[in-house]
């Protein structure tokens, strides 16, 4: 065993230590209630898949791919989202289920990191898929599904940007045609990186005019009234149609009440590029990142031979946890422990079984089994002694 | 894409369609709420592990590992057991906490097939560790505890049979000095293959009396009387200190009245070669191959720069849930349906709502997202409309 690597864990993998992952533990448990309530129902795949299967369908990029040869020769990867593997279930064991369909997860995504610098290469996903409702009641299940999820994780100061990944195709259609220079446009727009976005249009063949329509892409953020600087901003039939859509969305979101932490973000553009419609994502805490992202993939099915609209979010839970703690006092109290010698291994037993019964959590211990006794009692709130050698003690009755 | 491999997983990979997998989680949550209850805390470690910390103190055979290599060239492999993964944490992030150290996990393990044959190349594993407690009571405890999780998650007619590695060890070298024979007989009480192992013991060059006391091995199994017989056949010091672990051990699960479901198994050989001393097998229901097994391991906490006695079990969730099925009736209504039309959502939101509240799984859907509405309503045991598409409903005052 060569030691340098003995303790070492591969770039961007974690441990998780028993008081984080109590915590993610009932969050993931008050999630899981949640969504069941609303008839979805869980589902599990393989972490490794056929690359042909999801690595492509998945659009992630190849190089944050892990790959693996089988001995077949065939390239297999671990999976990199959920989507894709659903889609492929929903296409084969699950033919037979007429649509809509509505099914949960909570699994490890992997996505290897080129660098160090705090990212994780596997993280832990809660997401909902909901598989051939094309209508608008459909994004606004899951945007309703996703803020009351996070309701239920004890996230509190949340909010919900929602786009529309037609209205900003659209756009630099009408006005830079080129899709490289169109997908490069949007890379800064996924990365926010407002400035640099702002320089590449400074540098681009076209007239003022244009230039200042892409710089106002910016103001298209706020409350719903947005969208009527959108309709200016953009003159094309498919630009006008997704902004319509997201009004029809807003309309249903007011009904149902849920409308309060929503904002307008045409400016969102997401990192997978099988999305088609409504998109969103979820901020919540301090964190300067979404930790929840979704939307609607209408095209995605058909590649698996079963063509449905559909629509999804994804929780990461680790950003998650991370955002409700900011708001949260201390953890629970450590266990009780009982601690025993051995002529008296029959009423310590009987004491932790009377205490565990109560929902105590109770730590059983042979005094002789302890390496150092006084550091390790330090750790429990409570200790119930029944270390009285020769003499048997009163308790006994009980 | 080429679509031959587009709807195929790799070998001994599964999907886990939802009225399996709620059983799971129904199971898993059962037993981690026991495990909970006696102290143990969660832990998680990453899936993917360098070779050199895991793949080779976990001793899974090379072939069944599943190995990639990282953009420095060193070897990745996903993980094909918890121990060493856990080892390395209590050596390292808990190496100020101190021992005895209880810990839990549910993860997914992960062995090579090297052909089709139904095993599985991925599974989830339910597991304790008992890190640092050299007593019999830690044996005990394991032991205990692993009763209690199977009783928790349904199981009923267990069994599990009880051995120690040191006395097999210790009868071949008494009897054949030579380790690749030992080696050789190991795998074939490993393997069951009893037939086998006759035939290996009759081709060995010894006495006809040592052939009869190798194949008098066979006879060490059923109650506690059988360790007298093992005296009889063994005569080292290390045969018998092994023995007299087994009684202590005995005695200490007859006072927590426990000993009911055990039974002995001297011809108990494990599959992993870091076990040191008591090891056990648990089966359940019909099933023709354990679903539980562990034991106590104590080296290789020290290949790790911590030396510490350990010992533990871990639970094949799938194996198990097989058991506990063929004990069980059929699974719990579905959900309840409620059907609307876009002009009465509201009242339809609000009946969700309601029944959600008591506790009710709800679907709630529009009737313009449903490809074929009587395929569909099918699947729900009760089904409320919301369609009246002209004039409001009754029930508005709700």
């Amino acid at each position: 065993m060569s030691l340098p690597l003995m303790f070492e864990k591969p770039l961007g993998m974690i441990d998780t230590l028993p008081a984080l992952y109590e915590r993610t533990g009932e969050v993931r448990r008050d999630i899981e209630c949640e969504v069941k309530s609303w008839g979805y129902r869980p589902i599990q795949t393989p972490s490794l898949e056929y690359y042909d299967t999801v690595g492509e369908a998945s659009a992630i990029l190849d190089q944050q791919l892990f790959k693996l040869m089988d001995r077949e020769g065939q390239t297999l990867v671990l999976r990199p989202d959920m989507t894709a593997p659903i889609a492929r279930v929903v296409s084969s064991s699950m033919q037979d289920e007429p649509l809509p369909i509505r099914l949960s997860y909570c699994s490890s995504l992997f996505r290897a990191q080129q660098r160090e610098g705090g990212r994780r290469s596997e993280f832990e996903q809660f997401g909902v898929e909901l598989v051939g409702d094309s209508t608008i009641n459909g994004d606004a299940e899951v945007i309703a599904l996703l803020q009351s999820s996070l309701r239920a994780s004890g996230l509190s100061n949340f909010r919900l940007a929602v786009g529309h990944i037609g209205f900003m195709n659209a756009l630099f259609a009408e006005i830079v045609a080129d899709e490289a220079i169109a997908n490069e446009l949007k890379r800064y727009l996924y990365e926010k990186n407002y400035v640099g976005y702002r320089q590449y249009v400074e540098r681009l063949d076209l007239t003022t005019s244009d230039k200042t329509r892409l710089n106002r892409v910016h103001q298209l953020r706020g409350s719903i009234e947005v969208l009527n600087r959108a309709k200016e901003i953009a003159h094309t039939r498919e630009a006008h149609e997704a902004i319509a859509e997201i009004e029809a969305l807003w309309k249903v979101l007011e009904t149902i009440g849920v409308s309060e932490y929503m904002q307008v973000d045409l400016n969102l553009v997401m990192h997978i590029d099988y999305y088609t419609g409504v998109v969103f994502e979820g901020y919540g805490g301090s964190l300067g990142f979404p930790l929840a992202s979704g939307g609607r993939y209408d095209e995605l099915l058909g590649k698996f031979g079963r063509p449905a609209s559909a629509t999804g979010f994804g929780i990461r839970l680790d950003r998650l946890i991370e955002a409700v703690n900011h708001l949260e006092g201390e953890r629970k109290a450590n266990p009780v422990l009982v601690l025993f010698c051995k002529e008296q291994q029959q009423e310590a037993m009987r004491e932790a079984h009377r205490r565990r019964k109560q929902g105590e959590a109770v730590v059983l211990q042979n005094i002789a089994g302890i390496p150092d006794v006084d550091a390790y009692i330090k750790r429990y709130s409570e200790v119930v002694s029944f270390l009285d050698t020769g003499s048997r003690r009163e308790k006994e009755d009980e």
